[in-house]
């Protein structure tokens, strides 16, 4: 009978009352008990020094045994009112456990956890130095030869790598390297970016030059610096190359640009890296404890191996290395792929009128860009979410707190709808040969972002002239030969080209650390990206976080960090904290790595 | 009966609504009626198209004759929960003109308005691109020859000033002109800065070199893009130079660098300036229609003519060319002057073990840096109020709200307790023969500020080095004559020096328009700053209102923009405002236009 009378803030505090008593009580893992049969707890950090999803009772208990009475989490509170919706009570939560202050969110059914996010937020011991805590700078009262800022940054320019070691080196200075760095600078982790580009934010700009940031500003924020009011949704490349670059000097990153990573090996004895480095020429070789690759998420370009590729008389190159329409007016151009790079280089050939056709070789799912807002983002990244109070941080959690194994659930309605909405659109590109689909399951873009990380376009314009014919396009077929002027499909139908564009993706990023480390530190680590959800290019088992990302991995202090802007900004918080806890002599025992199921 | 029930928000409501229906109706001036006999209407461009304060019916009433059958206010609503302290209820309030959304501030005493705040916020027809308006930034659809925004943005850079005339020509790229400048890009009013330095932000840069600013982070705050969590309290030069040159990047604006002005001239038939620039060596004639010196409110440096100096074999030089102590190790250094500046280079001399002495001809008021924050400021502008929910425009509003005939009754009354609270500090100041005030009425620093500009120091650490005599001190006296190696004080002592510095403080800023145009100009405008209290330097009679400040001038098209980074924040709202309405032929019938009083 009081059961109806509880408010839902109320339903949660009880719960986690009952879960804060299991969790100090000799028997911790009981808590398990508290969740449905099949419940989910994703933990950042907080409980597993990992990335963890865990799934049902068993993998509960079987993470409580292991971590309970170590992290001994406490003071599980309800942070703001929850809701009640459906039958399902949402509560933000804050709690701390031994090392750590940590925020949560929880979602209750008839009274078990259904799913708990917990994420660790601070380490008590080295809260990062902001608002209350924010220094001084002036040092008020006078001292003989005191030290400026200027002198104490100029010193530190002139020692780390040199006379001083970095706790930590970042290869690759995008927008992942650099918001990382920010973070590890406000945790006082001595850190040194390597860039190849002379300037930050390079990697933007030397794509081609239409290109506009395909997320929404609301998604896209770096840590500690939002955006304002007035950047545009889109940002433009040169742009965003601005920001970072500015971003870079404001934060004070020690930041190598023109530098580049010639190889890194882990010496065992020494318990730390051995990276060399170029920089403005000279040589020198750094010795940080953690080396992590944030090199793109997409790794190295795959170029497809053509016969007659060689014999080429045109001009051929990977997507990444497309210089923009301009130099092609008039050009017979192919691009091979039919996904984002592809279709973006498409409408900037078509719009310096060149020649251009689209060989699409299997299926591409396509939202258009002002759907993809309204529907699927619009909740929690827009103006509309911002202007009813919804931060970025509380957005980001919220996105956090769905585990990927139910995630697909939350998604094929949505684009149930989006298929329904935009049936015209997506009737005409069918009618023009262009073959759809809306991933193995229907559940739309995200999930084959995480999946996969392709196989999709954001329609920002160029899927309308796929529909009239002004981009031709061939379907079903991919080259089977490249001769000196053209080239001959599987079809057999032959296409004369001056220029060939592969838009044929990248490898998976631990690529990367094979060309940097080794081909047996690659293996060691295997494939990053994809949980294994057993489609397409997602090859199973079930592992129900990204693979390698963010997270300790086989190979000792190697780490990878990437992602769109969304996910470089989130998860670049829990591992910074993962790094910082090193740094500091913290115990970090890591729960449930995985094994390593594919080499890449 | 039923007045003691109504809440504060129905009083304030109730009020606006009476106020409303009497400017709406014959006789709007009746309006007056409803404020106290002394109450004060203070308003910044809603009304006015000018900064003004009107004291007491009579003053009201005149201006409502003049204003309000042309501005229409109305739709005046209390926009968020009132409050009633000590028999005085206040209100925040939004209200429209027939051009404007605007917001105030009121507070009623006995139903009656004591002082009633009103400001222009945007202009209905050329709402800021922000938030709902932001621009795509992307161009969603494919079109041939597309520009993008690096293009637009190097064409402008080509153009403007050259084949394009900017409507607004900036003199002056310190903080000022470039919190102007963002405001002025975001209302799409073309405009070029110029500033002598190669960067922005070198204006803070080329000081001395242990310079922090003396107001803290939460005062300091440029429009649109706010400092992070974790900016120190007192910023660095350097630092806030970095900020400085990153923000003028990052908001676009056209800022010519290595610049400097040689002369301008109003063209009476043209109704445009004419301004002769020399730009990185290159003559450059521009031609905007309106012109701002933001040249620093300090105008142009005083340098006492004292006998002897031509012949002096030591440095000299004012304390705005100071290069920091360093240069001067064993030197014997004679600052005259006690002022911030004073104070700032003669502690930097004494850390660099020079002999210092400063010459303190009058007296000063002193107050210690954190006694500033905790008593004055605190209430705004501290991590407290952000965390208590104040937000830096509305501080600055309620600041905006205290009319300045009465702001010496709030502040005395503070300085009272800072005088009890430091008693000690004040004690031992005195007895090292250190001149204290609090201000002609003991209204303290921030009064001394708007009146004189000068004639304070907030102490951040200097002061102990007088009161310890390590920096050495003679008070009362001058320099009478300046010798070959050293100078002769009004009292007969004789000091050895190898340098002197002025710290003796800057002109008005209508030095710069006799300098940069001519002197017809600067005496037709006449002083700037101070408002008439009658007090030490700031001559009457009463104006109520800075000098010239944000607001239109006695020569048609030329503005003065300045004040510390608070001021220049907020008032750049105003002036920007002003200017866009300008551009855009709106009627902007300017009332209470001051008599100018003083040359300079």
């Amino acid at each position: 009978m009081t059961e109806t009378a509880r408010t839902p803030t109320q339903v949660a505090q009880q719960w986690l009352d009952a879960f804060e008593e299991v969790l100090q009580s000799d028997e911790p893992a009981q808590a398990a008990n508290l969740f449905e049969d099949y419940g989910f707890w994703r933990d950042l950090v907080a409980m597993t020094w990992n990335i963890k999803t865990l799934e049902g009772r068993t993998a509960i208990r079987d993470m409580l045994e292991h971590t309970a009475k170590r992290t001994r989490p406490c003071q599980w509170r309800v942070s703001e009112d929850a809701t009640e919706q459906d039958g399902v009570t949402e509560a933000w939560i804050t709690f701390k456990t031994e090392d750590a202050l940590c925020k949560g969110h929880l979602r209750l059914r008839d009274g078990q956890a259904w799913t708990l996010l917990t994420t660790m937020q601070e380490l008590k011991a080295f809260p990062e130095k902001r608002n209350f805590l924010r220094p001084k700078g002036a040092q008020h009262g006078a001292s003989k030869s005191r030290q400026t800022w200027l002198e104490a940054r100029q010193e530190e320019e002139r020692e780390l790598g040199y006379s001083r070691q970095p706790y930590c080196v970042i290869i690759g200075g995008g927008q992942g390297g650099i918001g990382l760095a920010a973070r590890l600078r406000q945790l006082d982790v001595p850190t040194i970016v390597i860039e190849r580009n002379p300037r930050a934010g390079d990697s933007w700009r030397n794509r081609y030059k239409s290109l506009c940031l395909h997320d929404p500003v609301w998604y896209d924020h770096m840590p500690y610096l939002p955006f304002p009011e007035h950047w545009p949704v889109f940002a433009p490349k040169d742009k965003i190359g601005d920001w970072l670059e500015m971003y870079t000097r404001i934060m004070e990153i020690n930041y190598w640009s023109s530098t580049e990573c010639t190889g890194a090996r882990f010496d065992d004895d020494r318990q730390e890296w051995v990276v060399d480095v170029v920089r403005d020429g000279e040589r020198i070789t750094l010795h940080p404890k953690q080396l992590v690759l944030a090199t793109g998420m997409s790794g190295i370009p795959n170029i497809p191996d053509i016969p007659g590729m060689e014999c080429f008389e045109g001009e051929q190159h990977h997507s990444s290395k497309h210089p923009g329409g301009e130099a092609y007016r008039g050009k017979k151009c192919v691009v091979l792929g039919a996904n984002n790079s592809a279709h973006d280089i498409c409408a900037a050939l078509w719009e310096n009128d060149a020649d251009v056709t689209m060989i699409q070789r299997s299926s591409t799912h396509i939202i258009k860009s002002d759907t993809l807002m309204d529907r699927v983002l619009g909740g929690l990244y827009s103006e509309e979410a911002v202007q009813g109070g919804m931060t970025t941080e509380k957005a980001d959690l919220t996105f956090a707190s769905i585990p990927f194994r139910i995630m697909p659930d939350f998604h094929i309605p949505v684009y149930q709808q989006v298929a329904e909405q935009d049936a015209d659109f997506y009737r005409r590109l069918e009618e023009a040969g262009f073959m759809l689909d809306f991933g193995d399951d229907g559940s739309g873009l995200f999930m084959k972002y995480l999946r996969r990380g392709s196989g999709y376009y954001i329609d920002v314009g160029a899927s309308e002239l796929v529909a009239s014919g002004d981009i031709k396009l061939k379907s079903g077929v991919s080259i089977e030969r490249i001769n000196p002027r053209s080239v001959t499909l599987t079809d057999g139908t032959e296409l004369p080209a001056d220029l060939i564009v592969y838009a044929t993706g990248f490898g998976s990023m631990n690529g990367w650390a094979a060309r940097i480390i080794n081909q047996n530190v690659a293996d060691k680590v295997g494939k990053c990206w994809g949980m294994g959800s057993d489609t397409t290019k997602d090859p199973g088992p079930w592992e129900g976080e990204l693979r390698n990302m963010w997270k300790p991995t086989r190979q000792e202090a190697l780490w990878f960090h990437g992602g769109n802007l969304h996910q470089s900004r989130h998860y670049s918080l829990y591992l910074a904290l993962q790094l910082k806890a090193r740094k500091e002599g913290l115990k970090t025992p890591v729960y449930g790595m995985e094994e390593v199921h594919h080499l890449a």
